[in-house]
Formats: structure tokens, sequence, C-alpha cells
């Protein structure tokens, strides 16, 4: 099973971005524990970029080639109906995660395009939530 | 370690209340496998009602006692800010579950007075996401 | 067949809080009145609480074992999701009542949680509202 | 007793347009119907138009004419201001009657400038609510 | 010189209509009133129509045929966008006249699709308003 | 092949109306131009009425005889749920006109309530536009 | 009888600023033809302050020494609370002028603090609305 | 003469929830304190309660018992229209209390029920406010 | 200890203005009441002004030379970021007062630019407000 | 005579994505069909881009080398202000094209920062509006 | 070239007002700091009041006296149209400085009447900001 | 010192873009006036690009290697978080320059998300904006 796991614009900058937010962990070493944590019998493919149009690309590519998506949109959850487009083109299963909570930021954080076209929103977890991610995909493939 | 597992309004009848959103499952075969999940170094501790007052018991109930708290307030989560005040006022871990994804629903499931005063959100997820919930509760209190 | 007819919260003050608005009738006097209007072949089951829990309980109680529910939720009408959940997981007919009309009053009065989810509503008609809500259950359920 | 049935905009397609929401009887039908159930010692006039300056000429003339009127204004219940200054200024009962639940469909109809100014509101009874609208005329005028 | 003075739905209710608020004054009497006032050597064409379509043909044909227009368009002031581009479409000076003032009653009056496209408004003079807007009417064309 | 063609209110004005927004051809000189373009084998009915009453007896008129129905409701397209009403009670393809492009004008004229319930939408492209109208009907009816 | 004519902000300014849209009429000479108008038997007090205190001054004093009080609030119309207390505080007729019509320009000229509590409105009418202000006052104090 | 003093949900937590906002007091030792202060002469009835419902039962059994009333509604203030019409329907004098002042916190508690309905409010006085109000509604009631 | 009681717009007019509002009581009579009730230990200095300018200078001198402010703003209570501001920048206790509710008022009351700015608010129990103010301050400065 | 039509994210999607909106074309097949409907005589340019900056060169590019310009932005017509700007700066004719109706849809899609900008609009005609596109662009340049 | 530098209400207390927002510089060195900046071939006339009235008569007279004018409004930037209009009045190049940045504080302060109505912002420069703007006033008028 | 100057989306089109607005000096123009202002000891690294990830991109670049950063983020700025949240991770000095003023022009440019996560902010002072934000970025620097 091939799950790709794919991050939106500044994530890059994770470990040193407002640590007192997101933490100090940086977004390989996430990588390499949700890695880990898949185990053998899952392929990862982890993405970064801080362009609307390339999330869109790896969206559909996600949807062509992988068996589940997760998807951290970071600021184009909240602007960005060509992702909503993109995920609700796309068939397989999707969870989308967040680091932090949104909704106990910023007002212009609490709406999200992203949250009514997944099957699965985790939210405030930090790094752990890619993995509870990661948990509920498998279990709704049942792989 | 404790774990509060608190539910509001009408959620004594899932399995029968519109299973094509909530699912077949009853609240009482939920409660069997989130305690088989959890194991046996941790209480389990499950509770329902339809009333707000109750709730707010229960939620300080928790922070007198329980380790950790997990709530999935239903209806109360779009309208109840005695809820978010007694949430506020209790200082174990806290996770918000929804069997569905209230922001893939109507306009007035989309305001939560919870997710502000929670550490993480779990939604769309179906029973599973009560699994989901108490594994990233262990995590965070490293217990 | 059985018709619960359930009374929301200062409903119980009828006849002596705001008569112009209200009328002089008490709520018992109207429960005699709707009695004898549905005859010997009808059972009436005439609740009323201030709780919004209570009257969740009794919505969903009137589910498993009345033909019929007649809802009078006063100022839940406008704040209770929890209340609208419950109508919607109950399958038999429903009819709304208002002894005045919530339209001619103030602004926050104006929306309704509970119409979307009844078959009927009928408003400013005073007590005479809920023999025609007997009426109108009865011609809908066909008995 | 003479009561006017005035109906407004597109009901003359009643039985035809949009059955799953407004039934199959036609405006005839149900106007027979109503007069049936109104009896020998009431006169009904049954009216219908897609004017919105004929809907106020009728209004008007049953305030001069009649002793009670009973009104779907369809379409024009939520823009007219012109229908609500009529109803306004005629002194005679008067009752507002929707044969579907317009608060169960889209948010424009969930305005309502007939309400305010009527005496009672029956909505969601299809044909059956211009018979309890009769009833509840007859009540108030206590003839 | 000849004016056009044209009224809107329910203005010939004038005299019996709220006359706390409009006034005991009849149509006719303003009409007479307005027509002395105005003397030998103005010609006064005093019209009223409930219908907005009417309206329209009314406000045309004064800018054909007359020298000046005096409208109180009543509720449609407030909801016809019908009756603003038919004045933007008329190039003779245009009065805007209210018996009351609507500004000072319900939220759904403040807004007016006819101030924007008139050369004055006299609004709450009563009667009085409409020998105001000749006064205007007949020095804004210097005759 | 039957198409009506219908025109709302102050289009009977074009040719003298505002020339820099509507242009400086008159409805009649449209007309022509659009039956000279559907050619023998298609009959082009073409109505102008400034009357929303009329407006909606047009419609459903041309939902029992005709086979094709193009709206240019003007400034009806923005106030109206009857013309919104009527033509969702209407079978027929529908396609809807506008001279201007209504969406670069004043902000009233930014909604439509027509545009929900038509097949096709045609702005800005002027009388060229009742051209394509009729061309966007015949292919859709592929007479 | 005394008639105080108070101007707000700004209106020192008349004759120079934005001729276009106010007139080349400077403010003194408004003053001189108002007068005029008024004749011999009405004394008229003629004032402009900047300061929205100053003109809540000059209204109370209108209402201890004045038959009557015409004021152009100018900006103070759309942001003073307190020239609108003031005004209610005072019995005496009050008219409301505006030399343009402040509902054909920018957006928060459109409300106004001002017309709920005067008797007449009178706007767009440029320096001849003082004299119809005068005479509205004149007929509404009957001398 | 007796004196209600009705507490709402969480106010059971003072001293331990939030000191920074609440202050270091418990409920009960405020109790005391007002006890204290009104003396021999005046009865003080101090009751607290997480429930709507008992709110409201706790409203009416104080407008049939006390001869005052002193409420600090907690976040019910901001949600209950319920605690609203239970306000509305006691005659009793009725004092709005607030420990810390909520117009200077979340937005979500600005909006206020229970203003509009007592005599007297005073927010922000911490413990000292409920002596306030003993003093307020003594002064009231001239006893 | 000095204590500045500052009074904003037309309350200069109490006494006569709207007497079933704001009561019979001058401002001088307040002021005497105020200055008997604080007694000889504590200077009271009285200010009234309609300017809102004034009003900022009076506020920044009460934060130069006062040990308390007590505020009255009455309409600059709604509109004045100035007092706002001037509020803020001054560091000694300050207590809001307002003789009526204005949460019980118009719509343009309910919002308060004073509010978030000072440590007590009371309102609604008329001239007794004042003397609660004081009350409170005093026990503040715990002089 | 060169004709760009641009395409903006999702689009080649077409043919899978959501056909009951959509259609089964692709947008090969589509090109196809617009350049045998141009004929030799003009030149057609089909692009298409998930990325809102490539769709702004793109736009730029049209404005310096083609004669018209086709544009449908999909879903970055509701929100990108770059597009517009791009737009508003080409001297081009360009027609805006939606297969579907956006006004139908959810929302969201009811804006557009495209349409305030461009001549022509053509919605909900499906591949065909792009044929009508081309036509009403080669009747705007007179080629 | 004489340029005028008005600063509105509070701005006096500058040095010793939130000295973390707006720095410890009192407002006599900052005009010395730009007096100095400004050299012998300009004079500066730098002013300071409360009042919104004095502002717009300092305003008039820079128009009738300055080659230029720098504008801190402070709070009446928010609030006063009276402002907005002096400004709009004045033919001479318009500066606005603030010293914070008011889009990075508090919501009432986001709007800005001055800005539409002056050549050049800016902002959050501190009173580096003044120097900036003289600099851009200069350049504008070439001297 | 090295300053990276960033221009957003469709200002590679200065100078021939509508030259009223933005004046008709191109952008290459622009970076030579400002490398010359900006002198030998002051490195000028000045780019474009149309794309809104390229834009984060070159934000995070002047974060890691820059010593300030001046950004024009065009339309970017009223619709990107992207942006915003790239500004916020990026510590060195941040100006935000308009060449024009967005809050005298449309609505929709009025809301920034640049401005709250800048230190200062130009607008309206043309290409000498650019040259004024130089020089405070070197002021702010102490460079």
């Amino acid at each position: 099973m091939r799950i790709d796991i794919l991050n939106g614009p500044n994530l890059n900058l994770l470990g040193t971005r407002e640590p007192e937010i997101y933490g100090s962990m940086t977004l390989a070493e996430i990588a390499e524990m949700v890695k880990e944590h898949a185990g053998e019998s899952h392929q990862i493919i982890f993405e970064q970029t801080n362009s609307e149009g390339t999330l869109v690309d790896l969206i559909q590519r996600a949807g062509r080639e992988a068996d589940g998506l997760i998807l951290n949109a970071a600021s184009y959850t909240h602007t960005s109906i060509a992702v909503h487009d993109a995920l609700k083109a796309v068939a397989v299963p999707k969870v989308e995660v967040h680091l932090s909570n949104p909704l106990a930021r910023e007002e212009f954080r609490h709406h999200s395009y992203v949250s009514p076209v997944v099957n699965v929103v985790i939210a405030g977890a930090g790094p752990e939530g890619y993995r509870l991610a990661v948990t509920a995909l498998i279990n709704m493939t049942g792989s």
C-alpha cells in the first residue's frame, strides 16, 4: 500500500518557525518517524511545496498512483478552492492533518476548504498527528 | 491511568439514528471496543448524557479525578459556552472527537466552542476516532 | 393512537406570564381542552420541562413509544441544536406549535431549529393551535 | 360568513409542478375540498394570481368585503413589502398558509414579510393546511 | 408645464390605513389640494397603482410626456430595481415624496432604490410634502 | 421548433436608455435580427413586459407551448423569486441573456435568482448575445 | 417666531469645496437668501460650527429659545449619537436639510442618526432646500 | 426581606479556575461575605447550578417567594433565551452581576440575554460586586 | 483621596430630558448627593461637557491629578475611540456609570468603547449608580 | 487571427472528474472540437495549468501576442485578484467560459473576480460554451 | 515652503502612554527632530489637538495657508467623516502618518477614513515616519 | 548590508498597465533608481514573480540571506495567507510598499494579509515609495 503525505507552504521551515506553536521537530524528522511507524508493508511518499499549483498536481498524482492521501495544506487550507476541487476529484481515502489547532488561532484560520472533502480531520496533536493519520488511513482501507 | 470519555446529546441513539451518517455501531459497542484497545493498564470511564448541565458536571469531575478527557459534545459543540468554560477550567489533556465530519455538514455545525480549548481534534473517522483519541491521549501523557 | 405533547421552558407559567401575549389559560387547562378534543380513541401524554436535556429525553421517548409528537419548544426553538438532532432522529409525524407568532416578535425569536425538522408548523393561534395540531397529526397518520 | 382564500404566483401549476414538494392535488381540487369542509354557512372565495399588484388589490378587497382572509402568498411571501403593507391595513382575521415548510427549504425562503402581520401561520400540512386555516379562522371569529 | 404625480401600492387606502402614521386625508383630497396649489399654469396628472409593472409604465410615460415627475413609490421604494431603472432612464426632474419618515420606521424601510436616482427627497411632511415637491419642481425647471 | 424570447422591465426603452451601456439598437431591431438568424425552421416568439406577474405568465406559457425559452429578466433577475419558481416549474431548455455584464455594474445587480435555474448564462455580448442564445438552444435540443 | 438654522462641519467652505456637488453659493449668501424668504415676521438665527460639542450646545439652545430648528449636520449626520440625543431632547419642530442627496453618494453617507429624530427630511434641493425647510416649519407650527 | 442570589455554570470552581480572571475567593466564601454584609434583617438564599433548566426553575421560584433577585448567569448570559424569558416573567427587582468584565473579554461574551431584562448591571468589581448588588437591591425596594 | 466624575454630552439636560428614562433629578442634585455620600475624607470633582475633545482633556487630567475616575460618557460611549484611547492611557482605577441600561435600549447603544478599558461597569441603577461607583472605587483603592 | 484559450486548475481531469457535472468529454477532445469550429483562418492556442502564477503569465502573453482571449479560470475565478489584475492589464477582447453554471452550485462559487473584467460571460453550456465563445470573439473583432 | 503637521487626540501623551507601542519620544521632541530634518528652507507648523472640530479647523487652515499637510489623526482616523470631508476639500499634497501600524492592532483600528483622501500613507516607522513624510511631501511638490 | 526587494504578480507590466494609476516608469527603471539611491554600501536584490509559491520561496530566502526585506506583494497582499505565514517566519526588518493607495481603490483591495506582519507600511508614493522604504530599512537596522 502506498500513502502520499503532502505538505503545503512554509512547512519546510518546521523546527525553526515559531517553535512554541509548531514544535522543534523538522519536517525531515517527521518523515522519518512516520516511515518507521508505517513499517515495511506500506510505502510512504513525503512531499513539501510552497506552490498552490504544485500541490494540486501532487493531489492529482496521488489520485492516480497512491492508495491513500494525507494532506497538511497549511495556509492553502483556508484560501484554495483549487485544492478543494482537486481533493473532490480524487477517489482515494483522504486525511487532513494540522500540527497546531487552527480553531484556537486567528479568525482567518477558522475556515477550511479542505475539511469538507476529506474523510478524517486530525488537528493539534503535533507530529504525532501524522502517525495517527497513517493509522486511520490503514484502518479505512482495511489493509 | 484513568481516561474519561464523555458523550453528549442523542449519542445514545447511535446505531439507529441516521446510520448513513453515524454508522451502525451502538454506543455500548464503541465503549467495549475502546476498553479493549486501551488495555488493562488504563481505566476507561464511558458516559453519555442529553443534558448540558450534566455534561459540565462530568467535565469538572474529570478535571478532579481523571488523567485525560475525551469529549464528543455532539450538538453542544456548537452552542455551549458553559462546556467551553468547563473545559478551560480543567487542566488534564483533552481530545475532541466527532464520528462524522461537522465541516462537511450544515452551516450551523461549522462553528465549535470546544475546539479552541482542547489539545487535539479528531473528526470523521467514525468509531475508530475514539481509538485514535485514546492513542493520542496516551502519547501526550507519556504513560 | 398515542400523541405526546411536549412543552418547553417557562410554559408552566402560562396564565400569569405576559397574558397580553400568551393569554390567560393555564397549561393544565390547555391539556384538559386538548384531551377532550382528541376524544377517547387517542391517548394524550402532556409534559412540560424547563430543561433542554429532559426535552431531548422526552422527544426520544416519543420516538420509541408514541405515534405522533407535538412540540412547543418555547425558547429552545431558537437555540437548541440538541432538540433539532433529537427530532431528526425520531421517525413519527411531528407538529411544531407556538401560542404567539414568533416572527412578529423580537429578532432573536425569528430563527427556528425546530421548523426544518418537523412536518407541520402552526403559530399564533393561541391554545387553539394545540387542537389544530392534533387534527393535523390525526389526518397525517390516517388514524 | 365570507372567507377569501388568496393564492400567489405559480400556485396555478399545482399538481404538475415539483409534485414531490407540493403534492399531486390541483388548486381546483383544493378549492373544492375546502368549500366542502367550510359547509353551507360559510362562503369561500378562492383566487389565484401571478401578479403582486393584483394580490394587493385582492387583499384590500377582502378587507372591505370579507370576514376573514387566508393567504398563500407563495414567493411574494419573501419579497413583497407591498403585500405586508396591505395586510397591515386590513382589519379582518388573517391566516398564512404554505403547502410545504419554507424553513426546511432554501435560505431565501426563510424570511417572511407575511408572518409578522397575520394572526396565525400554518406551514407544511399540504392541502390539509387550508382546512386547518378555515377551522382556525372560524374559531377566531367565533362564528 | 405638466407634472405627473405617481403613487404606489396601498396609497389608495389613505385616510383609513393607520391614520396615526399616514394622517386622515384621502388620496383624492391630496390630489385636490395639490392641484389648487399648482394653479392654472401647471397641469397635474395624479395616478395610483398597486402594480410594480404599471408603476414602471407610468414612469416611462412621464419621461415621454411630462415636464416633471413626483413619485411616492410606497413599499416599492425598498424592493424595486425595476422602478430604479425606469427612473434612471427618464430625463425629467424627479422628486421623491413620503408622507411619513421611513428612516424612523422598521429596518426594512431604511433602504431606498429610489433616492439615488431622483433630484430631491422630501419625507415626513405629510400631505404638505406633495406641495413642497411641486414647489421644488417648479423652481428646478425655472418655469 | 418554437423558441420564446421573453424580455423584462425597461427593455422597451432600448436604443434610447443609457446607450453607452445598452447600445443603440432597439428591441424591435434585435427581434428582427434574431428571427433572421433562426431561419425558417424555427419560430421565434418575442415578448416584452414591465410586469413581474405577466413575466411569470409568459414563462408558464412557454413551458406549455414552446420548445425552448430565452429570458432577459432585466431587473427582475435580482429581485424575483416568483420568476425563479416559474422557471423551475418549466421543463424546456432555458437560456438567460443580458446585454451588459451585470457583475461589472452595481453591487445590487450581482445576485441572480435566474441563473441557478437555467441551463446556460450569456452576459455582456450585447444584441449578439440573443443570437448566441438561439444557437445554444438549438444545440441543446439537437434540432 | 424664531427659527434656528444650524450647520455642521466644513459647510463654511461652501462655494469653493467641490462646487460640482455643493454648488457655488457661499453659506453667507444662503443665509441672506433664507432671511429674505422668511420675511420680517420670522427671526432667522444662522450658525456654523466644525465642533460636534458646539453643535450639541446649539441644538440645546434652540430647544430653550427657538420655535423651530433646521439642521444640516453634514458629516455628523452619519456618526454622532450625541447630536441624535440632543435632537431627541428638544421639543420644537425639526427639519433636516442636505444640499446634495447623501443616498446617491458614498456608502458611509447612507446611514443617518438625524433622520429618525426629526419631523421632515429634505435632501438634494441645493440652497433651495433651506427655503423649503422654512416653509415646512412655518406650516407645521401654523404660524 | 428575602434575596435570592443565583449562580450559573462553572462558578462552583471559583478560587481554582483562572484565578487571574476570577480571583482566589471561593463561592462559599463569597456567600459568607454577602450574608454578613446583608445583616440580620435580610435573608440571603445562595444557589449554584450547572444546568440551564435548573436555573430557570430557580428564577421562577425567586419570582414566587423572594423580594429580590441577584443573578450571575455565567455563560448562560450569552446563550440562554430561556433564562431571558424566565427573568421577564418575574416581577421582583433584578440585578445582574459578573465578577470579571465580559465586554473586555472574547467577542462571544459581548452579547447578553440577561441585561435587557434586569434593572441593574454590575460587572468587573469581583466578589465586591455581590455586595454592591445587595446594596442596590435594598435601595430599590426601599427596605 | 480625589475622585473625578466626568459626564458626557446632553447630561446637562438631566431632569427635563426624557424623565421616564433618566429620572427627574438634575445633574447638580446628583453631584450634591454624591459629595455627601463620599464624606469629608474624599474630594469629588464633578464635570460635564458636550465636547468629545474636552472629555479627552478631562480624562487625561484625571490621570495626572486624581486617584480615581468615574465616567458617564453618554453617547460618546458608543462612538469615541478617542475616549477609549485616553482611558487606556490613564493608570488610575476607572468605573463606567450609566443611569439607564443601554443594553435594554436601541441597537446602536449596545456597543461600548468604554467598557473594555475600565475596571467596573454599573448600569441601570439611576443616580444611585454614582454612589455605588464611589463605593466601588474606594474599595478598589483600599482607601 | 489568433485566439488563446486558457484553462485553470483541475480541468486536465475533464472526462473523469464528476462527469455528472462536467460531462464525459476530455479537454483534448474539446480542444479538437474548437479548432475544427474555428476553421483555418483562425489559429487556436489551447493551454491548461494548475498554477495561478502560470495562468497570469499566459494571460499576459495573450495580451502581447493574441487577438482574443477565452478563459476558463476554474476555481481561480473565485479567489484570484492576480488573475483579475492580469485581465485588466490586457487590452484584447476577453470571454469567460464555464462548463457548468457556478451560480447553481456552492455559495463559494458565486463570486467571480473574472466577470467584472471580461467582455462576455458564457456559463452552463458545457463544451458547446467554448464554441459559442469563439463565435462571440470573432463577432466582436469583426474578423 | 510651509508644511503643516497636525496631530490628533492623545498624541500629547506621547512618551508616557503605552511606550511599548508608541515609543518613549515626546511629541515636542518629534517636532524638534522634524524641523531639523526639514532645514531652513522649509517652515514646519506643528500642532496637536484632542478636539475633532479643531482638527477640522486646522486642516482647513492648512488648505488656505500651507503648501503641504502631514496628518496623524490618531483615533479620529477611524471615526471621523468630518476629517474625511475636510481633507477632500483641501487641495495641497497630503501624507497620512501613524507611529505604530494600525493594521497590526485591534479590529476597530483597521478602517481608515483618512487613507482614501490622502496621497501617501506611512505607518509603523515610529517618529522616523514623520521624517519620511516630509521627504515624500518635498518630492511631490518638487520643491 | 543586503536588501531583497520582492515584487508580486503583474508588476512586470509596469509602465504599460493602467499608467494613470501605476505611472509610466518600468520595473527595471525603478530597480535602477533604487540601486542608485542605496549606494555602494548596500546590495539590492530585485525580483519579480507572478507565482504565489515562488514569492513564498523568495521571502524565505530573504530570511536566510538578506538583512532586510521590501515587499510589494501586489494582489497577493489581499488573498495570501501563505505570504503572511512566510513573513511571520522571517526575522529580518520588513517594509510593505504599494505604488498606489489600495485603500482609495476597490473594496477587495482594502484588506491586507501583509500589513499585520511587517514593520512599516508605505503606500501611494509611486516609485518614490521604494526609495522611502530603503531609507526606512537602513534607519531601522542602524546601518
